[in-house]
């Protein structure tokens, strides 16, 4: 075992990016994370590529990205854990370096969606959980699903569709600053609340976009790290979980087990008090696919109690300089979310937060603990990852 | 770091097994792995799933294993490396073990491939390169491209159709051994010669079938391995390539590189002799999608020189008894070739061989060195696995 390190970071502009081609895209984002770490190709030992793609040309992604960026023959896979690939992506890259099986391994997160039209899209998302219980019967969509959990926790804890609103007026403050961005301009509440219903109460502006893009970065074991780099940022501890595929399974719409498991499990890893872990973290990504989906985070990660993150959301404080900023990326909602890449985008904005490199002055958030969280969910909670990055070398 | 063991192995009967649901599919295999290790579900703390499944209905089919196997709230992901999934599978779970994010982790291969019409899997395998390139353009299926191999292996060093008559009796010859096979009945000759061709040298009779079947593994770090087992088998060393997916830039169709990159970091791994490693290994399976595959393998991992691994075939040097004994379980080409769950099958198989548990006497190896050796590859080298198993304990 060793201690693993980011020391290259790389991302594509997110939007609709049928520019490029498959592999042309994630090249921007392999390139510029070489660029960054100092690293050629040669370099890299083994490489994963987290795509679920089934919207695409190219079936079986990863050697056809590995031929283009000039990263074989190292050895790769395609890993696929729905809206968390990305994370699934980085874990395989962790695990090979972290098992010594590879010095330097990179992550690398792609998808384009716009290859189908979108109604095509949105069948295949839909289809993301159990097709023949759910899809096939019931022909629910991603924000049907998510609308489960809004009017779940609405009935609960007393949730108005402008809290909802807040959330997606923080993402489109945060878009708006951050050139990768799928969009960048602000919204307001008036525009939110007049935004067309989609599945209710969840509207246009409540859901992230179906966006193109690549991510990538660039992990290494603790001695190589340190002759690439003298700002190294640690993956300092992974949680992950899986929950039911069939929602009838679940009992309890307004937590998703599968993360609650996962950030429970990295946190006990890296030594966090349970009972107030925002107090050790600076700044997190967390999945907001639908508004909805960050209120829940922000208790399935503890940041608030259950029933209270909607507080956190309408005293506004997951903004820069309140308890815990998050998402000041713009998040999937306002960044976009091309799901292989989303997870490893999150790696990307993380690390460079904790570097001071964020790519615009209001979007840095203040540093003072040197670590930062990612929370990416497949489904519905079908696939849970919280992965913790620390500025801090961990102890073995 | 620690050493790996498997303490578990479980395998579906292979063929065309339309009487069950992917999921159903998997439990038997899963099922058997379970109570071989005599490990209850709750203690698998991660699983992965090797899976190609364009072919069916669930698209992302992890959690819905992971659901009806119940296995979660365990972490997963699926993994894909073409028709090397199975060893991807593997893979992520050994590495998860290997890094001490897991005690006990499961490998689950599993394919359905019946689950749509014969045309169109054999579009999706056709596709299994680079699509924009070749497939749409030139419309390639795998027939073809094995027998672009065949015919340049015939061209350089004379083989005969007779010698790649010889790789299909031998397969048959064990299939009909193996409960588990999807074909168990032996061929002859006659029967080979006038087999119906399909592209090329290759008949029908060369050709693996297109298979359902799964298969599972359970992995266990050294200290809680000898709590479960008294004879483990260890994952000695794996080496792992790619290839380009594009063929128009290989340089040569009598070897594939990936598979010899990946023999020989495998190999340095574990410190076996470059000259004669079939000396130090007792039997190994092979990935014979077509009969030309297991003479190309046989140079590819070294166990006769270039151009001499079809004098292996006409001296019967691979059957029990020969210099190695290869696909002795009746390889992809009689067992059958359910993509995701190969490499998965391989690991089950030789582990049983290290430990005279051969379903049948007749295709049981002799154990000498205590050491077998998987070779898979997906696609025709666009990814590669070498895995070593030992029955002794490999030092760290």
């Amino acid at each position: 075992m060793t201690n693993v390190a980011i020391i290259g970071t790389g991302h594509s502009k997110f939007g609709s990016r049928t520019d490029v081609n498959l592999q042309e895209l994630a090249w921007e984002a392999v390139k510029q994370a070489l660029e960054e770490a100092n690293v050629e190709q040669k370099d890299i030992q083994y490489f994963s590529v987290g795509n679920v793609g089934t919207w695409s040309a190219e079936p079986l992604p990863a050697v056809v990205i590995g031929e283009y960026c000039n990263l074989a023959p190292s050895g790769t896979m395609r890993v696929e854990a729905a809206c968390a690939s990305g994370s699934a992506a980085l874990r395989d890259a962790y695990l090979a370096v972290k098992s010594g099986e590879a010095d330097i391994a990179m992550a690398i997160g792609v998808e384009q969606m716009h290859q189908s039209p979108n109604p095509t899209v949105v069948e295949m998302i839909g289809r993301a959980g159990n097709y023949f219980w759910e899809f096939e019967n019931f022909g629910l969509t991603f924000p049907g699903y998510y609308a489960l959990y809004a009017t779940a926790y609405m009935n609960k804890y007393g949730l108005k569709e402008e809290d909802l609103g807040k959330i997606a007026i923080k993402a489109h403050h945060y878009g708006a600053l951050n050139p990768y961005a799928h969009f960048q301009k602000e919204i307001t509440m008036e525009e939110y609340l007049k935004s067309r219903p989609v599945a209710w109460p969840l509207k246009l502006l409540d859901s992230s976009p179906i966006t193109d893009g690549a991510a990538a970065v660039i992990l290494a074991s603790e001695e190589v790290a340190n002759k690439y780099t003298d700002s190294p940022v640690w993956i300092e501890a992974q949680g992950v979980g899986s929950g039911t595929a069939n929602l009838s399974r679940r009992t309890d719409f307004t937590t998703i087990d599968a993360a609650r498991m996962a950030a429970e499990q990295a946190y006990r890893r890296a030594k966090i008090n349970l009972d107030s872990p925002w107090k050790e973290i600076d700044v997190a990504d967390v999945h907001d696919c639908f508004t909805i989906a960050e209120i829940v985070a922000y208790e399935d990660l503890r940041f608030a109690k259950r029933g209270e993150g909607l507080t956190l959301a309408r005293e506004d404080q997951t903004y820069i300089g309140g308890r815990i900023p998050v998402n000041v990326d713009g998040g999937l909602k306002a960044k976009g979310h091309p799901i292989g890449a989303t997870g490893v985008s999150m790696a990307v904005s993380l690390t460079r937060q904790l570097l001071y490199r964020a790519p615009n002055k209001g979007m840095q958030a203040e540093i003072r603990n040197g670590r930062a969280l990612a929370h990416n969910v497949g489904g519905t909670g079908h696939y849970a990852y919280v992965t913790l990055f620390s500025t801090r070398r961990p102890g073995l």
